[in-house]
């Protein structure tokens, strides 16, 4: 195999890691490449579960004695502590690789200074290639992580016109299959989906990450989290069946905002504390309006049916809004047909003052 | 010049014809390529505007002798009939062409005929040569000549959630100067901006085509509808000012529809009459319900602004839409980013039964 250039091998590491988003939470996705000292790839891994090898393990394991005097790149800082595996800053070393070339910096205090250790064991280390890239193909678990609560992705469905569902309250099915199969797929990516009690109350919904067609539930699920001030989730409601776990979070147990309501930040604190880093908000119209007018949502994702009602209930509701100069300003990046529906991205620009 | 096909001169064509594009009305836009006995291009012409010289007379001009024995290729059937300009069929056949390829057959039953005439005059003529292309090209006047009421453009601004003004009113400015830019841009390829009274007496806009930078007008206006029952549009509403024709419509001189209020399509045939062929419905919530329900728009146009308000008046109201099976069905044509917001165009699909 040719030699590759560190950065090219830093490209190489950011796909790898890719692949273990969706399976690897509550830690990051990772990837590494492996160069031995004329610049051959000898050793790739990423990091494709909990509880699994690291991706740094898992490129030395390929290695073998290939990757003494080597150059180790890696998406992430290595660990320095022994959690379920051995810190992979000491299996760096022990394997005697010479550089180490980092993208991004582990913002997590208890597996922090890798770089250090490296450093202290002669090694030569470098942070900051490719920074960016590694940093949005990790940016739920980054901001979760140097922030202390998970990184919200608002998801909602409408018609074109804004609406959720019809003047008589139907609303199966506004998006397309196609839609609906790329929502169980989010769902897949994240650690809990969050819903109000209202639209457990009007829709009863399953909110399993699930084959549409045949109805199989997906290996991991996320958490079910109901937010729901005084319990009135039914003990029937499809939320609670086995298919995931599930948490009716009420203000009894998380604690009452200035409305009488759930507090939300102390929900999401206990979510952080529970392991949920990524967390996908379904809805209703008046739990997205709360989470948006406390500035709590970091992403959102609209799925645009091509249809027209005129009339029903909308797909946000009460965010705080009283005139157009305090609108929530979004930023568009990105516009994805989806069968016949548009599948908008958008991030909250920061508000100023 | 080297020779050209037949083919890559009706496209050339098409293109000349998109070049009169706002100011041909109450005509179509014509494109026209002269080929010689060789094949090579001796003449290109597109009628440029009402009253000035059609596509076929131009590009003979330019040919002169060379057209003897040649090829012309144009994008809509040769008129027939004496207008403001003599027939070009006749001009055709004084020229000496031999062959005339058409792309689509004049559906105007005073102007058509040409082919039948070339065809008398012992001139081989072709139809149907990138029809598709060509109509899309003159889609509006196509179609409201074969149906005798304009083609109606439903325009709105909204927020990603479907919203046009914030919940106290305010609405200025929802979308950016680049989509509002866009929208002078449209209506100077229209001949008449529709709006509802309640519109008028809620925004008094000007409703006229013009630079938003300098607020110089463009050279054609449309011509300004209000569509009024009671005519209470008030004496010095900003749409009365002398920018541009008005007609403010009101039941009394249009007559009444069942719910009554103003007959639209009495209203579209009495435009058609006036010769209006593509219209720009601007609104507001209630009359563009109207018109949807009456599945009298034929394309919609959707500026929305990558903004969330919760609150406010809503883009589309009573549309007729009681149940989701009953939602108005649009397909997605384009979705353009225009400054920060997006432009999404959208045709209703006919509906079955
Ligand atoms: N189109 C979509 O994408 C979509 C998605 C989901 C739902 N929906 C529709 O939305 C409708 C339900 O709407 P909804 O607005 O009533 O339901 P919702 O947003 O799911 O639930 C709202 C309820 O959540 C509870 N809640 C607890 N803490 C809260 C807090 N801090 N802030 C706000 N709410 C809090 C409140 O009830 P308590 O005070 O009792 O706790 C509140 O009434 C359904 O018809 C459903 O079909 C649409
Ligand atoms: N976001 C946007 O793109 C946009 C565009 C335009 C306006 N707007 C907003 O829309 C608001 C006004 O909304 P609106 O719904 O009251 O006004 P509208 O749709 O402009 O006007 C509705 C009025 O038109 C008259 N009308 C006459 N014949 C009609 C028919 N056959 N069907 C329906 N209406 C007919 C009716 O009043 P009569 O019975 O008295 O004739 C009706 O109340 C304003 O606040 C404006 O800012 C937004």
């Amino acid at each position: 195999m040719a030699s590759v250039s560190v950065d090219d091998a830093m490209r190489r590491a950011i796909a790898l890691a890719a692949r273990g988003l969706g399976t690897t939470s509550p830690n990051p996705v990772v990837g590494c490449v492996l160069l031995d000292p004329d610049g051959e790839v000898v050793g790739e891994g990423f990091h494709a579960y909990a509880g699994g090898p690291h991706a740094e393990i898992v490129a030395l394991a390929q290695a073998g004695r290939r990757a003494r005097g080597g150059t180790a790149v890696v998406t992430l800082e290595p660990c320095d502590h022994t959690g379920r595996t051995g810190p992979c800053s000491h299996a760096l070393l022990a394997a005697g690789v010479a550089r180490v070339v980092i993208a991004v910096p582990d913002p997590n205090p208890v597996a922090s200074g890798g770089a250090a250790t490296l450093r202290a064991g002669g090694v030569d280390v470098e942070l900051g290639v490719r920074a960016a890239e590694a940093e949005a193909g990790n940016v739920a678990w980054l901001t979760s992580m140097r922030r202390g609560w998970p990184y919200v992705v608002w998801k909602y469905a409408a018609t074109l016109d804004g609406r959720s569902a019809a003047a008589d309250g139907t609303s199966m099915w506004i998006t397309s299959e196609a839609a609906r199969t790329d929502v169980h797929a989010l769902r897949g990516t994240v650690d809990a989906v969050i819903a109000g009690v209202g639209t457990v109350l009007a829709d009863d919904p399953r909110l399993t990450a699930r084959n549409l067609r045949d109805g199989t539930l997906a290996i991991r699920q996320p958490l079910r989290v109901v937010v729901d001030t005084f319990g009135r989730t039914p003990a029937d409601a499809r939320v609670r069946d086995g298919a995931a776990r599930t948490w009716v979070a009420t203000a009894a147990e998380v604690g009452t905002g200035p409305d009488g309501r759930v507090d939300l930040p102390a929900l999401l604190a206990e979510l952080h504390h529970r392991g949920v880093r990524a967390a996908l908000l379904e809805g209703g119209p008046k739990l997205a309006g709360a989470f948006l007018a406390a500035g709590l949502v970091d992403r959102v994702v609209g799925y645009v049916a091509p249809k027209l009602l005129g009339a029903g209930p909308t797909a946000l509701a009460d965010a705080g809004v009283g005139t157009i100069a305090d609108a929530i300003d979004l930023e568009i990046t990105d516009v994805t047909q989806v069968g016949p529906d548009l599948r908008i991205t958008a991030l909250p620009r920061k508000r100023e003052g």
